[in-house]
């Protein structure tokens, strides 16, 4: 397996995704063969779509301003949040806590860092489709079937650091199912499925940083991937009750 | 960056696993470079260790028992869980979540997979020690410094499959800080640092599977890894009062 760290120019609303997509590719001299994978970050995404907020025109909410006393983040910053978020689970110091699309992410996936000034970033509605209309378009340009996540960071319970997350995937299965196959004894698995889509975006992490790298998308090749033009999007998600940290947590309340 | 899988046959305790991954390696003809890291799936290492509970010898306490009813895991399995746990955080279908070292992780990495018959498979104790010794060794073989991680599956939170974790490290930073860098808009970040050493395991285990495939070595050539021999084993780790998921859910209790 092999990964392309793929540098872009600073992004703004007036650049075409998919032009910059192939511009990249272009400087690297990299086409796109059968089986690729190309990750891609929300941010440029977003940056490309304009979904900005202009902090000027956010009104605060008494519950903006609760919640922004409790992570010590701006209450402008937790209004946009409040906003974006499906649920909110609680928060703490740094963050506020919320569900989005059925994801566990912090102040809904809204981010201060990498956007212009005044501004604050929102995700994309629907990023598994954004993929896959990004997959079909490069599909077509290079005549071959690929895969695509459209993806983000987020921490890990107990651990310091960001690994990554696939927001919206297409062109792939993106959990594999092991359940029912035999482990090197014969014993019959019953819980093993493996996130693929997300532990390619942390592959794709370690080489895109979080910065000022520049380098929002990552082309991985040669990964054990199975093609497909069905949307599994909702197979990465669990329920609360499924959730080992959720059902443990909760059980008491 | 590059990922090569690396085949091991069924391992024993009477296996050695420096001879096992020098084999492994020269089955690839693969040698080590400078700043090469080498994973290793922590159950080679119990494995070669003969880190293996008989089922036969394990004394169900009435803690165990009650356990086995809330997951519905057998009572002696719970057991040793419970034996292998600095502390059990609760308990929910499929699952005891406690404490090892820091680590958050199902049944405190007591495992039935890919164990013997009859047997129940454990953790090492201390794998950044099993690491720096098979990292010094490697060193003195290849005439380099490399970085090495003992690594393993666990979940995340409302996300289906697992994805890698780090238990031990050595030779390279396992956490980048990016606090205090200026994003593309010249703010400084106040809050990132990136799971390096997470986020590699992860990658690997795109590679290595979970049940038969006797991938167990993956060899990562080009990460972008700063090599140190220091430990920094504890810097991977945070407090349940520093994680969100933690001091939000604890926070009414």
């Amino acid at each position: 397996m092999q990964l392309f760290p793929l540098k872009t120019p600073l992004l703004v609303r007036e650049d075409n995704l998919l032009e910059v997509i192939l511009t990249a590719l272009g400087n690297a001299e990299l086409s796109l063969q059968e089986g690729d994978v190309l990750t891609i970050a929300t941010k440029i995404v977003s940056l490309t779509r304009g979904l900005l907020i202009d902090r000027t025109t956010v009104k605060v909410s008494a519950q903006a301003k609760k919640y922004a006393k409790i992570t010590g983040l701006p209450a402008d910053f937790m209004e946009v949040a409040l906003q974006e978020s499906d649920e909110v689970l609680g928060a703490c110091k740094g963050a506020l806590l919320t569900k989005r699309d059925g994801h566990l992410m912090p102040n809904a996936g809204a981010d201060q860092s990498n956007a212009p000034k005044g501004y604050i970033i929102i995700l994309p509605e629907n990023p598994s489709q954004i993929a896959r209309e990004i997959q079909k378009s490069l599909e077509a340009q290079f005549n071959c079937k690929i895969g695509v996540i459209i993806g983000d960071s987020r921490v890990q319970p107990l651990r310091r650091g960001t690994s990554g997350i696939a927001l919206g995937v297409a062109g792939f299965v993106p959990v594999i199912d092991d359940r029912g196959r035999k482990d090197l004894y014969g014993r019959e698995m019953k819980m093993t499925r493996r996130a693929i889509a997300d532990n390619l975006m942390s592959a794709a992490e370690i080489l895109s940083g979080e910065v000022d790298e520049k380098v929002p998308l990552v082309l991985i090749r040669n990964a054990p991937i199975t093609l497909t033009d069905e949307d599994l999007t909702e197979t990465m998600s669990i329920s609360p009750q499924e959730c080992m940290y959720f059902s443990t947590f909760l059980s008491d309340r």
